[in-house]
């Protein structure tokens, strides 16, 4: 359940947008996506008995790591080990692995340090210093702005704000609405970009159960893996990380923190509407279409398997998380509870003059946006998404990223700020292999795509097929192309917007004419939309804060939070179910499913399974509130010990994205005992686990 | 490459829109799917050599079947043997297996008559006389009714015409509109419903390569399946039957002879634009979310991996199908030769100024009624095709045939008319089980379907959901509805308005109330589309007549037509395929793919490879004019012998919904030397070999 890169192409038209203001009710069970300098200390104390001392706080925040690909991590040795996912990483296992040696089948331990494998792309993120801005972001506003001019002045003061943050610090700066728009929060990273691989189980126990398993409990995946940074050459020397705990039990507190990557729990009822009427179905019907799609090449043969399986696998966890979040803003029970809350804080509004004058319409301003969009918002994905193509995405990088640089650096397009240049040339550099067969199937489709929601006589579609079938375009682009290699891409970047001009490359002159239609719409979006929102999503966060206090937190932005509850069962189709599984379990479940896709076991699990202790804990459950992007977060106790590794949410999160219920919403992960034990008795990893082990 | 029944249910919204009159260009190659009353016979004779006589023709008509399950099929036997492909009774096959005796998976022989199995809901229909009633519809439009009155007239007159020619005959009348109006027929049937099956090959080995071989060539599967027909308890005496050939070799003239389903070759451009961009786009979203759905629920245990499995398979082989289809529209070059013939059409049209007078305006107005439904199509095809679950589309057959049978027969929604009543009875009251756990997973997402296309805020998606999330709602639906027994269908329609009034059976309850907007849009596209397009592709139908005189034929429109060509190979990735497979190329592929879904060969066929003469030619393709719903077609020599049998179009026929090219556009088929080699030894089917061979 991370935020897999490779879905960010083409559903990058759906901004983060981070909710408004506090729980639209008080806080049920143990909801809530915490920020570190303002945790739920009462509640804690009052509830737990647990009182985080600000030193634990930041010890813990300097443990915890935030990946490029989407996902959560953390520092667990003071030699730069870092724990995740498997899945996390399984994109970036994916491009160190080639057709003879392929690391998501066999898995990877590197027994000594000289094997840790380079991992191009990677780049780590530690949260070292946040400041509230929010008084100096707002201060750009003059009165009388339109939202249009006043979103302008904003973005020019964020660009100021972290250009000058970054010559000062050195650090990674960034700006982060939250309570969009109610905070501005200067989030300041330590950032690693030397990041090797340490261990890897094959995917086929680390995903076991696939797609079929997937949000689903009881479990059994060992979603696994290790990296470590390196600076100057050298592993990384720590002074902040999470030591190893002897294990949980049943009602113990969880406590999970990560980077959750977006809810909207705070929405408006209208733009929970539009979420649900267009948004969420326009996504789905892209995403059912492109899991058919891969699966179709996929079968073609072995090697067409492999270079597809991480872009199918993020495609099927997409579409079963939307799934989920769509069934939830269709049930009637949720929306009502919606629609009582706003109800209420309206007429709290309402009642009085003063605040009616201050916030009082801004509910109707974001409903007008939200109704006005539903004719574009379709063609505003389709085209700010672009084409689903590694080359595509490339060469819109460099078509626009050569036409921004001249430009002062709060005119630019956000991503191609001062402050973001560093990520993106990492990523634009990368040496990953790219597929042209996998490239001209996505390229395929994505202008099929294209002409089927705008009509095939649409000039946008004429000038993306240039007179031939969807077919013939795609292999004349892929074949055509030069920018598979790294080094193609940096001499159009250097050469700059003279450079591309004068580019014959089909991809670099397809995304140069698809681009002034994109910039159109979505100057529109930040216009008509996201101006908007911003402008009256403060007032309801003010409007929120006068009702109910400042104690609540915002909606999840992928920056850090704690989230906690205790490890506790749940009933699931009138049976209560226990909170742990063990290993007897997945030889069990093995036993049952196997043949079926998901089902394998690496030949290493079916021989070794007399070595293990069958009845050590594998995966657990506990109600901390998380969503996507909180895969990788460790899981600790109050001593901020590791007890265990989030993987997943069961399938009744999956409308947390937009409402919690306690009842029912679990997180999903790996046991810190089955991680040792397998490490131990399956991988002989002896050398990492008295690495982990060591006090 | 049928016409899944199970796929009408759902895509029921498109009519068989049969096209306008004669080949847009001069028939190229070996195009034509040609009515036997008007075989090309200058064609045949000058090219071939061959000229059939009226008895050739006769006889082979009536050795011919059609399958109410979609496809084509031939007697093969004197006594009552009939010939189709397993992939056109695989749904029957499914409907008369239970989990403990599946025979889809393990196949069947009755060696003895009497072990042969009584087939529920199948009807098998030989055509026996064809008139042309054109005069007596036409006859009905007076000077000066508009086109929504004058559809309806034609209606009544063709109901009338039904109505006698069953009193008449006894035989299953059908009024066909061939060239859309330009000429209408009436075909009167044998209708037949006591149907066994004598032999079906496990659908391992008769779709060997499964969905990724599906429309692919070379081909290696066995897609053959053998039933009979009785009458009053005993086999069927017919005097009609195709005998068994000794084979063909390549250069051979290949005639196929069966019931193409759809082809909408004569279209004007601009109604092609609207399949091109809202059509087409429409169902593939469709298919795609559903085969994503049912891979879910398939994959949660084995039982309903069985009884989903013929549904996704009819949903993956049609998106393949309208995949192709949607390319070969988006190919420019297919667009362009169309919208070149129908520049000379109307030229020489203009030209005369009797001929603009009479004809001139055609073009336009069918124009104007493909944009204006543009925006309603989606709506139109939603509501007109119903929630995609038999218990559904058993209550909304109910209520209609219920409300439908107090009118005079020429006013009836035209599905509930004298003529068609038997058939529906047929299958309104199968035993055929219905899977409660399928029916709440279609259910649940075809009203998320709905709610996502109309918004969950329209009142007929309030009315569908009735305050429920989909999941509950499709519960409370499906687990309290008594329909899935026949006898209270039976009692319904028995108790006649009063008693679907009175009932509470949920389904009963929820077909009722979605059945006044699902009726007022059939009304809209009848009146604005259908009439439109009747009037004015008769008017096109004469010009074309008048340019290019009477020897063409019409677009398919699920009748009896005979198609020819050659066997010969064609050129696919540079490379010159040879016509002919055999099973030792079998062999091959399943070494090369085993494992893979779809690759899978039965024990039998692992076990007993060296029985088998691994020379013998298995499949074969020609260069015959096929499309959907020939499956299960004869291939005959011109002797009227069976030397194969069709199961496919290679993927390069797709675009033949269309436009044929001849260079490549293949049909696929199984050799009549593999049937016979197979079923012996194989399957030891001694007797049934007997009675094939018998001269």
């Amino acid at each position: 359940m991370c935020i897999k890169s490779m879905l960010r192409a083409w559903t990058a038209a759906v901004a983060f947008a981070a909710g408004a203001a506090g729980p639209a009710t008080s806080a049920r069970a143990d909801e809530g996506m915490w920020l570190l300098t303002n945790p739920p200390l009462e509640q804690l104390r009052s509830k737990y008995g647990f009182e985080p001392s600000s030193e634990w706080l930041d010890h813990v925040q300097k443990s915890c790591v935030r990946f490029s690909t989407g996902g959560s991590g953390s520092l667990v040795s003071g030699d730069g080990l870092v724990m995740t996912n498997h899945h996390v990483a399984s994109d970036i296992i994916a491009k160190i692995s080639t057709s003879e040696k392929n690391l998501l089948a066999s898995g990877f331990y590197a027994a000594a340090r000289d094997q840790e494998i380079p991992c191009p792309e990677l780049e780590l993120n530690i949260l070292w210093t946040v400041e509230d801005v929010t008084d100096r972001v707002n201060a750009a506003v003059k009165p009388g702005m339109k939202p249009a001019e006043a979103n302008a002045a904003r973005e020019r003061a964020i660009a100021q704000i972290t250009s000058e943050a970054q010559d000062k610090s050195g650090l990674l700066p960034e700006v982060v609405a939250l309570y969009q728009g109610g905070k501005y929060h200067l989030y300041s990273y330590k950032r690693y970009t030397d990041v090797r691989l340490v261990m890897a189980p094959e995917q086929d126990i680390a995903s076991f159960g696939g797609d079929t398993d997937n949000f689903e409990y009881p479990r059994f995946s060992l979603d696994m893996c290790f990296f470590r940074i390196y600076g100057n050459g050298q592993p990384l020397r720590n002074d902040h990380r999470l030591r190893w705990s002897d294990g949980s039990r049943s009602g113990d507190l969880a406590i999970v923190v990560g980077h959750p990557g977006r809810t909207s729990r705070l929405n408006t009822v209208e733009h929970l509407r539009f979420i649900r009427d267009v948004e969420l179905p326009d996504r789905l019907e892209t995403l059912w279409r492109a899991e058919v799609k891969l699966q179709g090449f996929s079968a073609r043969n072995a090697e067409y398997d492999r270079i597809a399986s991480e872009q199918l696998g993020g495609v099927a966890n997409g579409r079963k998380a939307l799934t989920g979040q769509l069934a939830g803003l269709l049930d009637p029970a949720n929306m009502d509870h919606k629609i009582a809350a706003e109800k209420r804080l309206r007429e709290f509004v309402d009642q009085d003059p003063a605040r009616r004058e201050q916030w009082g319409d801004a509910w109707d301003k974001i409903a007008r946006a939200q109704q006005e969009r539903r004719s574009w918002a379709p063609r505003y994905r389709l085209l700010n998404g672009g084409l689903s193509s590694e080359l595509y995405q490339h060469a819109r990088d460099i078509v626009r990223l050569t036409e921004e640089l001249p430009k002062p650096n709060g005119d630019r397009l956000r991503e191609y700020r001062e402050s973001r240049l560093e990520s993106l040339y990492n990523s634009l550099y990368s040496p990953a292999p790219i597929h042209p067969p996998l490239e001209i199937a996505n390229v395929e489709w994505s202008l099929s795509l294209l002409a089927e929601r705008l009509g095939a006589d649409d000039p946008l579609v004429q000038t993306a097929l240039a007179g031939k079938s969807p077919r013939a375009r795609a292999e004349e682009l892929v074949n055509g192309s030069t920018l598979a290699d790294p080094a193609a891409r940096r001499a159009l970047v250097e050469g700059g917007a003279s450079a591309v001009a004068a580019s014959k490359d089909p991809m670099i002159r397809l995304a140069a004419a698809m681009d002034p239609a994109a910039r159109e719409i979505r100057k529109r979006y930040e216009d008509q939309v996201e101006a908007v929102e911003r402008e009256n999503y403060a007032k309801i966060a003010a409007a929120k804060f006068a009702l109910e206090g400042e104690s609540t937190y915002p909606d999840a932005t992928f920056t850090l939070r704690m989230t906690f509850g205790p490890i506790e069962g749940y009933e699931q189709d009138g049976q209560m179910l226990d909170p742990y599984t063990d290993f007897a379990g997945l030889y069990q479940r093995y036993q049952d499913r196997k043949g079926k896709p998901g089902f394998t076991l690496p030949q290493r699990w079916v021989e070794g399974k007399d070595k293990l202790d069958l009845s050590t804990p594998f995966n657990f459950v506990s109600s901390c509130d998380i969503i996507g992007g909180n895969s990788g977060s460790p899981v600790i106790n109050t001593r901020g010990e590791v007890i265990g590794l989030v993987f997943d949410g069961n399938i009744q999160s999956l409308p947390g994205a937009f409402i919690y219920d306690g009842e029912v919403n679990r997180a999903v992960s790996v046991d810190s005992r089955a991680i040792i034990e397998s490490l131990r008795k399956m991988y002989g990893a002896t050398a990492l686990v008295e690495e982990i082990l060591a006090k």
